[in-house]
């Protein structure tokens, strides 16, 4: 296998010294907290404007600590990412997912088809909207929102799954149009 | 037909005096320029930080000024936008284009049918990149990347192309899960 | 952009006055009624017998009086052929659906996604049975006539709206393949 | 099985008697040369004007004796037909490009698989060029027509390939839209 | 048309002679029944092991004689192989299916479209399953078992469909990456 | 999270004493190497003329020590069973090709994406070949055969990697129809 550390996207890896220094130290804040750099840091350090606004987003719909847990958070973004059949993030989710439902097992199942993951009927109507949302949003409908509903989910709830939804439909397009690979820490983590 | 400006989405419309001042001050700024509120400021307005964090990527993308002209990003708006069948993407990107590329039939024939809009090959290959980013991004590879590189298209338009086909596949999918509804306004600019 | 007027479609533009009588005047009757000659007419010159049975069975479907009424019709044109990306369909047919209903905005809307358009249940049954058949016509069955004759529709309605479904599917193909392009008359008309 | 003599479509049989003298005398010369009158006729006969312009449009493809031989021809309806998994048309003319082609075996083939059914290359390009018209005609462009070029059709004999595709994709909706059964006659003749 | 007879497969045509003795009595016996060699047993001789195994699996599930009946088993090849284009199994099927069901029309109307060949409830629910194992598998949960139970077979007979469904996927792929040929003489069988 | 261990199948598992003595033995064998029983053996003991079928054919083009190395074959069933969602083997063969290739990491790219899985051009053309046995198999003809040649494979390594992925392909389809879970242990192996 290549070694993907060193050549982890398809554009060149910037040099940390020559970044804007809000950046530098996101990059850095990240690093000690996870013990390594997520690929997806060092390839929108490309693009500092971009980099910031992917961040501030990420951070809205994912660390929200009202509503949807953590968990469920992650457990939509790796339904939507394998849908998009996107490595990254797939990888780098499933990791977080594991850590974050204290489950060893739940990513590879989400992964590979939520639909046969013996999962709670609650998580099932979320997963069936966030796929919908993701793959096929032109027909989503009065219907999709009442079945939210029935399950529990209030209209900001809604919004959130939606949302996050439809920030990993962009985040699995920029992984596979750049060749985004995951790093090899992630396969290991919460196993 | 129904009046959207009474129900332009699926969620309450807020009240601009409620708003923080600097998602309120964005809003006034751009009824000023164009007229109207567009109703996606309405909509994300209801999420300050997904409001501020949408715009910033948004305008990252759309308001550069090297590299792609600001017609040809409209132009990847439209077309990926008609792919995920949005209409307020189609319709509203649809009067900037007319405005942008001072061509009161381009949006039409892009948003049809993009292959079939008469487009020099320089266009015609960069929105083959941006549908196949938009589409099936799991299939994007180094082929896609020759191809735009022989029509003359650097590394850094290469981003550009499948950052902004991403943001719309984002922006496709908010407003399809949110029924987002044109304003009337733009069907009728630039023709 | 390319002259349309100069390239219409992919085969040879006709010379009017080596025309059968009855093609050439009826040609001369639309231009004189529209103002210039829609190139669907010209394209399918080339044909004068395929040419006499187009036209009459277009006009049995779409000039009739009874059932559904002229708008309608126009409006399963312009969703079925949107759901075929046929560019002159789309264009000249929202052109005429605009004046008939009498509606600036309707076009675009429902050849975006006629789903979010806004539509009264009755024309929302009408487009889900019409693009059924238009994109999968083997699975239609009973539930799909049921749900027709439920939002009001006859039996010979259901006729009218299927076998128009069915005609632009054909010409949806012919343009299609003959690259046929739509007059730029066509774009500002209605709006 | 039930008795598809007795309910060969969704609509009322008509009464032979009750129908326009052009209609009932096109009805007997069909019966009087096949031996029984197949389905479709009676099906359209409900409407006068679109028996009509069918019979005529049907005629003008699929009856020309210049550029595609008659059997060329109904190899195109079979291969189309059987993609739109319309019975009536893969059973009817089955049977009648088994005559056509002196071939019993031909029409299984090409239903089922015409890209596994040995071909000589000129029909293989003939029906790959069909398909593309008959399945996904906004992707028709310049290069589909270059492969027909190659394998030596003139530029009217790609009219009428892809005419044809057209005007089967029209008659396949029609008769999967009415429920329209094949004739058991057609079942085994010309094997 | 080729003469399949003398490339019945893309591989060669093995020695009967060069063939363990089981494999080479298996053939003749079937020889003997049919009056030809279905190229299918040709085809697989070239892998003893995996003739044996094919042929065991195959009539565990066609020739069982408890639950389904024989037709019923062969109308889900049919069904099967047919949305899987697969030319062998489709003509090879198709002939037994006429022959058990002692009806001459049936398999062309199950080829074509399983759902517009006016089949009892019990036969349509039972090819929607199959149909649903052989193309969208994933999918297949509890509303799919029950629709079987309502329909009236055990959870036996559920596996029976499934497993045909699910072998005829195998076999199709095999006969499909290998471009086998049916014989001429299943055309004809039981019409 | 479920108990899989609970319910690994949509059957009943079966009591080991009851089962024939081979298929006991099997299991028992199975469960002395593995330390435990992969759940695909307890389904299908209910059916011993199956289940030995199916053993023998997995073992001929699993275990065979000629042409492919065993860790490309399960890299093949590892890629075809995420194309069909198959959760059972997904796990269960990214454990065995995780053990197989000596490579913590390999079978979660694959099975997430396998074109940007860095492998490399022998690998990339395995299986693109397999993943088109495995979804797309009417389009298979001389130029993948072509592909593979230039890729260094014999036609016997082709047979190979096209019986693998058409088996698999029917066991996806067996653990997706009957619910069949993974068992807990698959998922640490050989990280």
């Amino acid at each position: 296998m290549p070694n993907d550390a060193a050549r982890p996207f398809r554009y060149p890896v910037p040099d940390l010294a020559e970044l804007p220094d809000d950046i530098r130290e996101k990059i850095l804040a990240v690093q000690e907290k996870a013990g390594f750099v997520p690929n997806v840091f060092l390839l929108l350090a490309r693009r500092p404007a971009e980099f910031r606004a992917f961040v501030a987003y990420h951070d809205a719909l994912m660390e929200k600590r009202e509503g949807l847990t953590i968990a469920e958070r992650e457990m939509i973004v790796v339904a939507v990412s394998a849908a998009h059949s996107c490595q990254y993030c797939v990888v780098a989710h499933g990791a977080i997912l594991r850590v974050r439902a204290k489950d060893p097992f739940i990513a590879d199942l989400v992964a590979t088809n939520y639909r046969k993951a013996g999962l709670p009927p609650r998580h099932r109507a979320m997963l069936d909207y966030a796929l919908k949302v993701g793959t096929q949003s032109h027909l989503v409908g009065d219907a999709d929102h009442a079945a939210l509903a029935e399950a529990g989910f209030t209209e900001d709830e809604a919004w959130d799954i939606g949302a996050i939804a439809a920030f990993f439909s962009m985040s699995n397009r920029l992984a596979n149009a750049t060749d985004l690979r995951p790093n090899r820490e992630f396969h290991g983590l919460g196993r």
